[in-house]
């Protein structure tokens, strides 16, 4: 399989992509080659060029033509034939033996590869999506629905399923009330997440009211500016699941978020700052028995539960799409928090 | 109804306990008049005695005369009759008109009225159980099976239910593996509670091997000793649900004790350190997608079920019972850690 793709140089030029050639892993029985179409930009991408590692990219990757059974394929695939549309999330390795992947966790296995900015057991590269070309085994590739649009599903491979995920776990529904801090990347497939999953009330908490007509279009039914200093006190006890997408190092209090909690009410923090957490006391968790979560991507078996949901309730991504080539006008922009709700690369390349 | 008690003066005086007379709270319709057998001593008592008020006691309260209908009693009372042998937690009153109240999450409820140094709405004050007896509204006053032996039915009123409730609500039983930090008046419930729920697994941690034979005994199938210091290491991936006893703001790092847990793995605090709680990072809570969570007592439908547990299962307190004169000696003995594992008072005033 020959491959290109973008990728920078250093750290100083984070913005500047370059096209280079590259050698995919090596191939295994159970790997797929599937070339590029669109590919998600997550704000992990920035992340990642910009402040730790010097080289690579992407986000969520997929695409419709999947190589299978060529010559240059492992003979062991049994899920997917040539022609299949398909995607690649976040993660695309695992050990595939400990108790995590075969209890169905493989996105907590502790020797699990992401797909970019990462090293194979072997030592080869994980190199992304911003690329003609991608090969993965078949564990982390996933069907698209004939329903739902290539570019659509682009960024509901990572953003998407990072929230869904913990929705699904914690038991969004009819009944529950779901609270999304931060209307963004993530959120906005929070909110349509929690709606699809039928969830009787939706809360967006959002720093200005910038974004409230696209918040209450998406399936908000209400909608808190963070900026009023008196919303904890407003909103306490409204909330089962907050699904929490900002930096809680540094924007607000995690007290404050955590006292919009109803009785064992659940707040998952789907964002990682760099820094420490707020330090809380026990009694922040103890007077209405709450609890402070984490939440990883998901499984394999989160991913086709989305898609499915996604296709019957027609959850859409809203995106910007830009051709692939200009990958650095979107990491900046995406810097500079200039994007509603999240690129999508259309590749060129 | 006359009623003596034993109080302290000032905190200087903590552990000197002397007999007064005072007036229970004003009578209402649902209210019980109860004579005090017994009365369990809990780490709060000294707490309160000796680091923050100077006045009242009481950790769990119960007892087997029940003096309802009688001309001091309300005429709202349904649940009990004269004779009843019954029991009060730390918890004595509450709105009984809000959504938590009114949802059976009393325990819950941002109005509740504490057993011991807390005031009624009209001002009256709760006095505890180091007394001759107790009024209480019915809603918090319950029965205790004949199987379960009154000494023993004391200490489950405070200390078993704080570990009963999260080991019920957070899913202890067939299949899951239960932690407990800390083998102390809380930790060995959770022994006993974890097993009679069915718990395939219980791993006691505690900070030496002196108590191994008791865990073992009281239900343990593996006994850890955290002055080790892999134990993090050795033990990582074991734990569905830690019962945690200990002031994790002192005795290890929070990230210790948070390492042991599987993927969706819970932390529930129990012990209400004064300090703020280890900073915690994303990171911690991330990779395993667990849950750092609170609890505060339980409900009444709680108690209810954990007391036919307790009498089916035979669940046990282990106790030192001393007569209630001697209050001074069981606050002095507990302050010093110098309990196994739990004082309960034999009325004697």
């Amino acid at each position: 399989m020959a491959t290109s793709q973008l990728a920078v140089e250093g750290l100083r030029n984070w913005d500047q992509f370059k096209l280079i050639d590259f050698k995919p892993k090596e191939i295994e029985d159970k790997d797929i080659d599937i070339r590029i179409e669109f590919c998600g930009v997550c704000g992990s991408d920035v992340h990642s060029n910009y402040g730790r590692l010097g080289e690579a990219s992407l986000g969520e990757s997929r695409n419709r033509r999947l190589l299978a059974r060529s010559p240059g394929v492992g003979p062991g695939v049994t899920e997917f034939k040539v022609g299949d549309r398909v995607g690649v999330g976040a993660q695309i390795g695992a050990c595939y033996s400990c108790d995590r992947c075969k209890g169905g966790a493989e996105n907590y296995c502790t020797k699990g590869v992401d797909t970019y900015n990462a090293k194979y057991p072997n030592g080869d590269i994980a190199q992304g999506g911003y690329s003609t070309a991608i090969r993965a085994n078949e564990r982390f590739v996933f069907k698209i629905p004939d329903e739902v649009e290539l570019e659509d599903a682009a960024p509901m491979m990572c953003a998407g399923l990072t929230v869904f995920a913990p929705l699904k776990y914690h038991g969004a529904g009819p009944g529950k009330s779901v609270g999304v801090m931060g209307i963004g990347g993530l959120g906005h497939f929070a909110i349509q997440f929690a709606q699809a999953l039928g969830s009787d009330r939706i809360i967006a908490f959002s720093h200005s009211e910038n974004k409230k007509n696209d918040a209450l279009e998406m399936g908000a039914t209400d909608f808190v500016i963070t900026a009023n200093k008196n919303f904890p006190e407003a909103w306490k006890d409204t909330v089962d699941i907050m699904i929490c997408t900002i930096d809680a190092s540094k924007h607000m209090p995690l007290t404050d978020i955590l006292a919009t909690l109803k009785v064992h009410g659940r707040c998952v923090m789907v964002a990682i700052p760099d820094d420490h957490l707020p330090p809380i006391h026990a009694f922040d968790l103890v007077p209405s028995g709450i609890m402070l979560a984490g939440s990883h991507i998901g499984s394999k078996a989160d991913v086709i539960e989305m898609l499915e949901l996604a296709a019957n309730k027609k959850v859409k991504s809203r995106t910007e799409i830009l051709d692939m080539s200009k990958a650095g006008e979107a990491v900046k922009n995406l810097k500079n928090n200039n994007v509603r709700y999240r690129f999508v690369l259309r590749s060129d390349i």
